[in-house]
């Protein structure tokens, strides 16, 4: 499978599992070339297929574009990838149940072992504070580089009134992290309302998220035969 | 594509996404008679074909209906089409994440970019303090005019102890509308329960709308997708 | 359509609509017999058949069993059809939005006009005011009477521990209300939640689900369809 | 059917009832060696087929891995059939609406008939109280038999950061007890935020469990005949 097939499938990954609808990308950094990235052009997640798959420069400039359309947003990925060179796949998204903790500035944070990722909590990056009142895109690279900033060394930073944007050392560790985000802002919400929360400290977060390392070949067959067999 | 089988395919976006159910209706302001609007016969919208889709005067007169039932409330889409000139689509529904907002007097207020249509928030329309008690449904024009006043010039109108009405420029904006205002609300739900929310102000929700409003077709051919796909 | 056949739709309608799961069950009272009513088998609702449904005395004794186990919970259908002159057709089920409001004591009232015939409020059933501690089934004669006895002259009454029984002047008209109780439960807890409720007034209750009979078939219609494309 | 195929056919009811994910695991003990149990090996749940089904001993030793790998909390199965004799399958899973139960040290309680086998409520294992801090995970026998303990003669332990572990005097009982634990979590959490919960007190609990017992192959078949059809 080569990588843009790869791609393909992480972006019908991502909407079957209801972290994209029919917006939010996932990117992933060229093997070959650290200062390249791959991106779909502008279109719905849910129905990208490796043609769709495009070559982009840390800039956010298309290579191979052709006239398609290109992603408002595509300064996310190229920023990140210059800040982080430990980062290899990114995904933005409007995972919903992450939206009321960006709205509210509430820290995600590890409720059980599958977001051990987590760590301390996620970040907060309000666009307002860099850029005044906005339509709450990344859509220039000093508004990529900003969010890169918040996003520090995290692994996940959340975004007022828009949405988040999560980091991973490979693909498949990128897709598990914007899933389990989601799972854990459900599940996180539900443990406020029934009581004081004891979340998992630094430490068990941290060797949480090692062990899950080592397990993400098995998410990863999971939510790819199930697309696959969808046609 | 006719505006009739867009219309029928509205319809079967509708209630695939979960706005509507056994009840609610859309219709189009027809593009060569502005005095003159498409909605289904009565029935459930979900299985709505273009041979149901009738043309109605503004009066909600059907002028097709050969002897086919029409819905109670058709003076909803008549009495905006005539009160509001830039409207072309009107979506009516007892949108499930919405009844709550309505049966407390919330306004919706945009939580994201993706519901900047919602602008300072929903209005609110109170059937009893134009008719007292009634069962509720707006089944003759003089219900019709007072909801369309209540609408004013806002894009989303809550009406207590039944529902909500959402008008578009065209039928892509009024379907992606409804479809925002029913995630909006559930996830403003949660919000409010989180702590305390920070909605975009005014100047960001215009910016916002203004930027989705060029995204239409993206999520239009996603949700038309599915429906198609299913059959 | 036989009545059997109904009443085996009838009970996958409701296992689709997540009103049933493997439990719950449906009647219908015989049209030729007033003292007799039909009752599928002891299985999963979701699997019934025309050959599973056997025909009951008002006693709860099975007619052409020939063998095969019926429902414990009989006693429910039979007791409140012989109470109630009226009523054509029972849902017991657990429905799961309403299992809260029976765990507290809190009334379902009517949020939006789809659930009119909740009226004044749901009344509630303490099985231990009756019996003591028991399993908290209707498990004989005595204690469907004592069901029938709470229930009254309302539509629906809500069991603590247990589940809820909605009554029906038609099939069609039953499977409506279970399926709106549960709905208008979900919703209610959610508007709870936000703020001070202004649920329908009697008056209100009453012409809404007057107005709501005459659309019955509508949502039956649309529910069949469902059960039976999906074989 | 043999052992392995029903242990087969469980794991993936118990992915299409939402109680495991990508993770989680069930066993059974050997009908004919009370020191043995079947397991899978190390795989996602929905994925499995009989021949993916290992032999344990209590130990954790797998007997015909033949190099595949295995679960690295096999040792919870083990250690809790050496100590309770009268359990003949467990369940481990993440089960959504537990979680925010074990983070907050909330007992879950029986709120209606279905989940009668919580009796007095569940108990809770903080793994910090006896190994510090750590991924979380039972991966060696040490933890198994302090989980083991925890559970005491329970049916339900939930596990603090983690999960919970669900055992029965059969596999289709250890089954439908998971389920329903998870149905109860979800429901429970609504009752209390709608006011003072009224749960099965010990005897009715007691009762009510025994009855469902009986009607066990009920929902057994109905879970079985959904996976079956879809392959």
């Amino acid at each position: 499978m080569t990588l843009a097939e790869k791609l393909a499938l992480a972006n019908r990954i991502l909407y079957d599992q209801g972290v994209v609808d029919g917006f939010g990308h996932v990117s992933a950094r060229c093997d070959e070339a650290s200062d390249r990235f791959l991106l779909a052009r502008n279109m719905a997640p849910g129905l990208v297929t490796p043609d769709d798959i495009l070559t982009f420069d840390l800039d956010g400039n298309a290579l191979d574009a052709q006239g398609r359309r290109v992603y408002l947003e595509r300064f996310i990925h190229g920023e990140i990838y210059r800040a982080r060179a430990d980062v290899q796949a990114v995904v933005h998204s409007h995972s919903p149940s992450v939206i009321p903790f960006a709205a509210t500035g509430t820290p995600l944070r590890p409720l059980y072992h599958m977001s051990g990722f987590l760590g301390s909590g996620s970040v907060l990056f309000e666009i307002r504070d860099v850029a005044g009142n906005t339509d709450l895109l990344i859509r220039d690279p000093a508004l990529g580089r900003a969010l890169a900033g918040a996003l520090g060394s995290h692994s996940t930073v959340l975004m007022r009134g828009h949405g988040s944007t999560v980091v991973g050392t490979s693909l498949e560790q990128a897709v598990y992290r914007a899933i389990y985000a989601e799972t854990n802002a459900r599940l996180q919400s539900q443990a406020i309302a029934l009581g004081e929360v004891t979340y998992l400290n630094e430490q068990e977060a941290a060797m949480a998220a090692a062990t899950n390392d080592t397990q993400l070949a098995r998410t990863w067959e999971l939510w790819a035969r199930r697309v696959i067999e969808r046609g």
